[in-house]
């Protein structure tokens, strides 16, 4: 009904319209109680459950749809729900609920010789609009962390998901309703126009005060080159693990594994090894071994290669190659001043990792270089909100501006400073 | 020297090699101790004390050059230099060089059940660009702050302060070399062209990670539109008085005259004096009688007009105009309810002032309007970082995302999180 209507609208209309409705809801929903925003978050979350039915409806249709495409399966993977995703989609929903409210969070305080209290305080940020892939259950997350942080969204995704979105949206709507929140503080679009892609990233006129994109590369570069608002951008994860001599060898052998082959599509997921000249005698041949066992094939510099003939030869690109398969590229380092140059030169500056027993081999990983999230003795796939204990994110960043590392409520914050005096004028 | 050589350069070439020189000094100064930065910043102020004459001369050229232009009076005080100036600047260094570092600073920390310590600590934010106009202060300020925090910087000033920027940076790079920290982390672009501008505002190939542009609305607003890389912008600062019924008098009155009159021309001054009804018989003449005594022009809405009769009429325009200048405009409103209207409606969200003894006001304005620094009894002119005890500041933001209200050291800083584990793999 509603694609219908809005196809004989003027999409860039219909976008405005929408951007206005947005900033007229962000302003009662920065002022509603945690309570209320909670409230909102179990009826959603109920909602979604008593509409499992409708859900899967629409998603039969968004996979039949698919399988008449040429997509791939993890694609296809992707889209496809059953009742324990919708399930697992509610219960994400009551965590969130159960999260600290971040509005009104005093960050800092502090007292000035003339007797003026200076707080700093949270506040949301106010519209934000999310533009995803193939994912339903973005619809859900977005929809759900932006509300806890007393934002407004927008949230467009891919035309493969547009039923399953719908129908999850729909139940979001419901939620809201229920606590007596705006209903347009969780809009979707409702065309499968990419022009509101294009509306969206000129910022409606001044409503859009950030885009988080979630998808792949091209998607993430398009939003990039095209914004004319801040973006929280996640572009890639080209993680390193970097093996110190000082590392204990039984646990680098299962970090690097874990790194690299718990799961190999995510931005977490190391792509390097890189071990230190020091450790080529006792810990390479065993580290790779461990990876060659666990199913990973090696691509491997001169040096490794002399030493472990089994290895495929890297070329350059294999350096900054995100593989996101099982794949590590591996090279030997001149102790942590080669890794420390490695990372700097090829890094996405996601997430690395360092293997080491000696404290100033750490130190100087941990100093030296800028990644968003370093990690001593521990797996690159800690990278993640939920892990970190944020209770979800939106994303990753990997700008360095506002967000950086795991989205969460509180990276969908802003702050003010109030003050407050005895009749303090300025001399 | 230098102007000669550069100007037979391809602007573009010449930007990009700042931006690359820039990028390459980042990394140490991003690992450099306080203790070297502070001793820059005093061998930076002492290099300017002793280049007194030199920056004087240099000053003598830019204001000779100005006295044949039609440059407003106030543009060319800005552009004067004298040694009382010049010695602020070096005090304005010695200043920021007693800050605390914020680099390396553990902004949160905490543990996860499975052994995580994660810490979140502050980084710099890797380049800056720094855009400004006639004041030839500002390359030593910002070139000061970026250095505090970490950060290379592209310095840009006006083409009229030129000669004297350039004895100041001289100064500057003085002092960097002074205590052993590359040359390249405060550059400044020796040649007038505007191209150079608009080679900064593309980011000079991802060199530049953020834009601070310092002057009036037109210089903001061309780099807001034309920028492609991040902007700490402030664009204007149309600042609210709201005196309540629960005011005391006097206070009011001593307030919104430091709030109007101290400084007229700075974004923290106020612009506009909202009034309670229910005090309209008791402080709307005594307020505007205080004001008119200061030299204010008063320009009032009907109803202010019907009771006040010497007051100018007000017109729509008045309550979105910012005068910079010896006039107010002044309304009735509504209590606190109609005071959050008006301002949620026309301010630029800066800095708005309360004046009211009821609690219950003050919590409602602090709640309820989105303004970057919300004061409580005290004077709007109090919307500064040197005032917020942060030592100095490159500018107020007038945005919400990364930085807003007065940036100083710690709004040029990006952050990182430092996981420590002991062997944790993900399950």
């Amino acid at each position: 009904m509603l694609d219908e209507v809005a196809s004989k609208m003027d999409v860039a209309d219909l976008m405005a319209t929408m951007g206005a409705k947005a900033r007229d809801a962000s302003a009662p929903l920065a002022i509603a109680t945690s309570r209320q925003k909670n409230a909102a978050l179990v009826a959603m979350a109920d909602a979604i459950i008593a509409g499992t039915d409708k859900i899967l409806k629409a998603n039969a249709i968004d996979m039949e749809n698919a399988a008449g495409s040429d997509m791939a399966a993890s694609f296809v993977d992707r889209l496809r729900l059953d009742a324990d995703r919708i399930e697992s989609m509610a219960e994400g929903m009551r965590a969130i609920a159960t999260l600290k409210d971040p509005v009104g969070d005093v960050i800092a305080g502090w007292t000035r010789p003339n007797g003026l209290q200076i707080e700093r305080v949270r506040t949301p940020l106010g519209v934000i609009g999310v533009i995803y892939e193939s994912r339903p259950n973005v619809t859900a997350d977005a929809g759900a962390l932006c509300l806890k942080a007393g934002n407004a969204v927008i949230l467009r995704g891919g035309s493969d998901s547009h039923n399953s979105s719908g129908a999850i949206h729909d139940c979001l709507v419901e939620g809201l309703k229920a606590a007596g929140l705006p209903e347009d503080a969780i809009q979707r679009v409702p065309v499968t126009d990419r022009q509101a892609v294009g509306e969206m990233l000129k910022g409606l006129g001044g409503a859009i005060d950030v885009i988080v994109p979630r998808g792949g590369k091209s998607l993430v570069e398009r939003v990039q080159s095209e914004a004319r608002v801040p973006v929280f951008a996640h572009l890639e994860g080209l993680c390193h693990v970097y093996v110190d001599a000082s590392a204990d060898l039984e646990m680098a052998k299962a970090i690097a594994v874990n790194a690299k082959m718990r799961r190999t599509g995510i931005c977490g997921a190391a792509e390097t090894l890189l071990v230190d000249t020091g450790a080529a005698g006792s810990h390479l041949a065993p580290l790779l071994d461990a990876l060659t066992a666990a199913g990973c094939e090696i691509r491997a510099s001169e040096d490794v290669k002399a030493l472990y003939p089994k290895a495929v030869a890297a070329s350059e690109a294999d350096w900054s190659t995100e593989y996101l398969d099982a794949i590590i590229s591996v090279a030997l380092v001149n102790g942590i001043g080669g890794a420390v140059d490695h990372i700097n030169r090829y890094s996405s500056n996601h997430t690395e990792a360092v293997i080491a027993e000696d404290p100033a081999v750490v130190e100087r990983f941990m100093n030296e270089i800028d990644s968003a999230i370093l990690l001593h003795n521990a797996s690159t796939q800690f990278a993640d909100g939920g892990e970190f204990g944020m209770g979800a994110e939106i994303g990753i960043a990997t700008g360095k501006m506002h967000a950086r590392g795991p989205v969460g409520v509180e990276q969908l914050t802003s702050f003010k400073y109030r003050v407050r005096g005895s009749g303090q004028v300025r001399p």
